[in-house]
Parts: C-alpha cells; structure tokens; sequence
C-alpha cells in the first residue's frame, strides 16, 4: 500500500480539521506545510509532531512545490490565492486538493482545470460535504427513487462567522462573502441532486460595508417539467448569511417523499419522509433515520476519495467532477453579477 | 347571550367544515343556506337536519339576503363570485366572513372594504389560519422575544388538488391557480409575522393549460436592517404548488431561535429552537413544544373571533384587518403581473 506525503499550502483553522482527516486515514501522512510566513507553518508542524515528527516547514509555497518528498498537496490558503497556487503546484507535478470556494470566478477555475489538464494530474475541489456517509445515503435514497421524482430543495446556510469590520469573509480583496464561503455548498449540493447548472436564477443580496456579500437569497430553476395539467417546474431555493445562525438543514422535496437533512454541509443525519396527503392532523414519523458515527470532522472521507484517485491514476474525481466544480462557480459568478459584484482582481 | 344565525352562500366542501366550527360554537347556529341550484342547498342542510331542524334553503343569494331572521353570512362559493356575493349581503347589512382568496383582484377588495365600511357593516376575511391556537403562541412567542428579531421565513406548501382538467383550481375564469387558493396562506402568513407588504419580490411561476398557475416559487423582502459589518434583510421564501404534497411545514428563523410550525395554514403543533453555535454535531431539541387539541377542523376559532366583533359592535377584525387582506391580495396582484397572468375578468 503506497503511503501518500501530503504538503499543506495555507495552514490555518480549516487544515487543522484536514489533518484531522489524515490522522484517521491509513494510506496518507502530513509530511510539510507551507506559508509566506515560516513560523506560521512551523507551529502548524509542531501541533502534530508526536504524530507526525517527520514534516517539513516552507516559507514560500515554491520550495515545497519543488521538494520531490511531496506526494499531494492541500490547498486551504485565502480564496483570492487557490488559482495561483494550484497552478504553481499542478506545474510540478503535485497533485491538488483545493478548499471551496475553488477559486474567485469562473475564469480562473477554467485555468486550473486547463493547467491540470496539460501537466496530467489529478485535481479536485475540497467539497467534503459530497463524500459524507449521509450524503451518500441522500443521493443512493433519491437514486433508489424512494422520494419519487426530486421537484425541491430548500436550504436555509447561516453562520454568526463575523465577528469583526475585518473578518476574512469580509475582506473584498480576498475573495469574502456568504456566496462564495457559505452559498457554495447549497449550491454545489443543488447541482448534484438535480444534475447541472440552473436554467434560471432570482436572486437578492444585502452587502457589507466592504462590498462583499453578508446574506442572499436565491431561487433557482433547474428544469421544466409537463404533465396532463401544463408546466410544472424543479427549483430549489437557498438563504445564506455570514452575520447569524441558521438551522442548517437540507429539506429535498420529491413526488412521493422527502429528506431532511441535519447540517447538511457536514452530513449530522437524515431522515426519509413518505409523501402523505394533505390531512391536517397527521403523524409525521420518518421511515428511515440515518446517523452516521463520525470518526473525525468529516474530512477523511474527501481524502480517502482524493487518495483512491490517486492510486488508479485518475486525473479526476468521479464524485465531484471538474465539470461541476466549474459549473457551480458560473453560477456564482451569474449571481454575482445580478448583484453588481466584482472583485478588485475583476476590473 | 345572543345566538347569531348564520347563512351560508355556496354550501360546499369548505362549508361543511365551517359548519363543523359553528357546532362547537356555543352562540351560533346553521339556519339558511343558498345556492344558484337550491337541490344543492337542500342537500346539504339535510345533512345538518338532526342538529339544525330549523333550516331554509334558498335557490339564490338575494332571498337569504332579504332574509330578517339571518344574522351573518358566511361566503364559501368560488373565488370570482366574492366580490360580487359579499357586497350583495353587506348592501342588505349583512355581517360578512368571506372565504380566502377574498376576490380576485384589489380592485374587487377594496369596493368589498368600501361597501362595508358604507353600510357600517363587519367584514372579515375567513383566514382561519391567523385564529388558530398554534398561530397564536408562535404570535406570542416572536413577540415576547423568544427568537430575537425574526429574519427569515420559509415555507413549503403544496396539495395534490387537481384531480382532472376541469377542476377548479385550474379554472381560469373562476380564478383558479396555486397563488389564490394555496399562496394566499404563506403571503398573509408573512405579511402577519413581518407587519405588511413586501418593499421587494422575486417569484418564478409554471402555468396550467388553463392559463392559472400550477405552481411558484416567490422570495420577499420585507425589511433591510443595518449593522456594524453593513446591510442584512429580511425575507421570506414560499414554494407553493396545486399538483404534489409538499410537507406543509413553516420556518421562522430569528436572530436568537427559530420555530418551526408542522401544517402550518392548519396549525398542527409548532417547537420553539434555541439557535445554536454552528458546531457541527450538536443535538437539537426544542425548548418548547405546542400541540393543542382539536374540537373541530378548526374553523371555530375565526367564527368565535368573528361573534366577538358582532358582540362589540366592531366593523372589523383587529387580528384580520382589512388593510392587511388588502396588502395580500396587493402582493398576489404584483406577482400575477410579474407572471402576465391576467384573469378574463381583468381584460
């Protein structure tokens, strides 16, 4: 069994729980981080020197991307830094795991996915909440046809992440904002269920002083169905916020039942409700109840994924394609653009 | 104790369920019905006779209207003939309660409120949902402050009413469509929470063959609010729909907690959420549960309501305001016109 070493570009909060994944991952170890600022990455290393006494630590992510030790790297560095980043590692070869939000706009994920392309080598997006054991039940239930034809989504994203005038997610030069921190994982979860792109999209924001987005709202439309009646049509809506807390919750709505799913962007658990009719005092008992155990934050499961790539060669991950990670980002970029949104790097 | 006797003008389904509310109501009793095909009428007092031995039935509306020995009516007949029906009996100083949609238009509403307020006589819109015990506590609920400020709510509502072609809520002429006869219920119910109209809406609609809706998807704005990082809002969400269950269910999520109301427009039980830090496994129960008893469908409570404003010699209902049925059906009409959705009778 190759053990794959594994290079940390941006070691922060978020590749701390990456690293919580690794520790539960038997075919993978940390083996370096890097980051502009050297002790940054040394105390990252030191954190996890019983476990891992053997890492390096880089002051630029040049060397790293240069030591041939470095099987794999993570990117978790600022939104308005994975294109460069990825692009610098995929051209030495590295292959790239990148956080969400893949990149600032459409343009620049189309750069990575072409610089991968043409060094031949595996690149994903770190959409974790794709490779969670709920997630999988979520989509083998809808694929089973246990709610019938999936006609809704509705998602409501809040988290209080604020809680400064210079929070990152506030921060226009870096890429901040609910859409691309929070909103992407709705919308990438949308894109799965209903397979693509939306075909119509209704959206409002409220923006921060910065210029970033601090809560939206938005309806889209995936498809247009017919029956003996007329039209009838596949939406999902989505609000999300970076200034409070929400519920969480995935709500699937199908022609014969649906699936609530608890912190849906971590897969807590979901249940399966059968279709009833509309009676007024009913019992609402669900069918099935899914609780997986965790045995980390929930990252293990993208990185076991990323790794089984890796040993079949594949220059792609089957779950969460570069298509889609591409697709979801025009979404936002659309988005965006409703609202009069351009990044600095934009103009 | 006076004993009002109520006539019921287009003795249907719904006014069997009226007709159960009256039965459990103390002070008031079923004594006329009126129908264009007085069989009809005859029908279905008979089904009341053991109760209500003392019934007239009448083969049109100005009869029962000229009728000394009825009190109030009740107007349950399809949608287009609201208007027309409701000025007939407050032109004869009836006291109306008028079922929802209340007409199809605010044109038709405001010469219904002018012809009221011109005999001096009580209107009411038969939104029960606003009287029933539920609606209540969660009214208390947000007023006493249990979820901080309420930002957000959503509400998927959807019945598979249509059977056929021909029904009803497909009738365009009759003014049919998923936003009059189910929509009507999250937008007051909103316009209750919220205190108004919303200053912004975005709604995406699939028609009928007939020309009505089948179903939609609408998100309002009701309020921008500031803080120290810049805007938030206030919104709401609702997917409504004629042609499928949904689960019926009403979200208020606030800065402090959120409430979610099982059926709401029949006010099933509602839980009272502590909002909580975005940790990923957490366990969430409520803090409060509220499932009261049934006496009835639960049309009791508005007949009850509607008695205490005869009782006081009130010209309106101060939990179900004209100028309130005057904004819903405001914001139906600007979302029909989002729709080009016009009724024959508008053209």
């Amino acid at each position: 069994m190759k053990v794959y070493r594994f290079g940390i570009a941006g070691p922060g909060v978020i590749a701390e729980k990456f690293v919580q994944g690794l520790m539960v991952t038997s075919n993978a170890v940390l083996a370096a981080a890097a980051s502009k600022n050297i002790s940054r990455a040394e105390t990252f290393l030191e954190k996890y020197a019983s476990k891992y006494p053997d890492t390096k630590a880089y002051g630029n992510y040049e060397e790293m991307a240069r030591d041939p030790d470095i099987d794999a790297v993570y990117i978790s560095n600022l939104n308005d830094a994975h294109c460069d980043t990825a692009m610098l590692f995929l051209n030495h070869k590295k292959p790239v795991i990148c956080e969400k939000p893949f990149a600032l706009n459409a343009m620049q994920v189309s750069q990575m996915i072409d610089c991968a392309r043409l060094n031949n080598v595996l690149l994903m997006e770190a959409m974790w909440t794709r490779f969670l054991p709920v997630t999988e039940r979520v989509v083998s239930w809808i694929n089973d046809g246990r709610i019938g034809v999936p006609m809704h989504a509705i998602s409501d994203f809040g988290m209080a992440l604020i809680d400064r005038p210079e929070h990152r997610t506030l921060s226009f030069h870096n890429g901040g904002g609910a859409l691309l921190d929070l909103g992407v994982y709705p919308i990438s979860f949308f894109n799965m269920i209903f397979g693509g792109q939306p075909m119509l999209i209704q959206s409002m924001v409220a923006k921060a002083n910065s210029g970033v987005d601090i809560a939206f709202d938005a309806v889209f439309r995936y498809k247009m169905t017919h029956n003996l009646y007329g039209e009838d049509h596949v939406t999902a809506y989505t609000t999300v916020s970076i200034d409070k807390n929400m519920t969480n919750r995935m709500l699937i709505i199908g022609s014969l039942g649906s699936i609530e799913i608890t912190n849906f962007f971590a897969g807590q658990s979901a249940a399966l409700y059968r279709s009833v009719e509309p009676a007024i005092v009913i019992e609402r008992e669900p069918v099935e109840i899914f609780l997986p155990e965790r045995v980390d934050f929930g990252y293990s499961h993208e990185i076991k994924s990323f790794l089984n790539c890796l040993d079949n060669g594949w220059k792609e991950n089957p779950i969460m394609p570069l298509s889609d990670t591409l697709d979801v980002i025009k979404t936002m970029d659309l988005m965006r653009m409703q609202w009069h949104m351009k990044f600095p790097q934009e103009n």
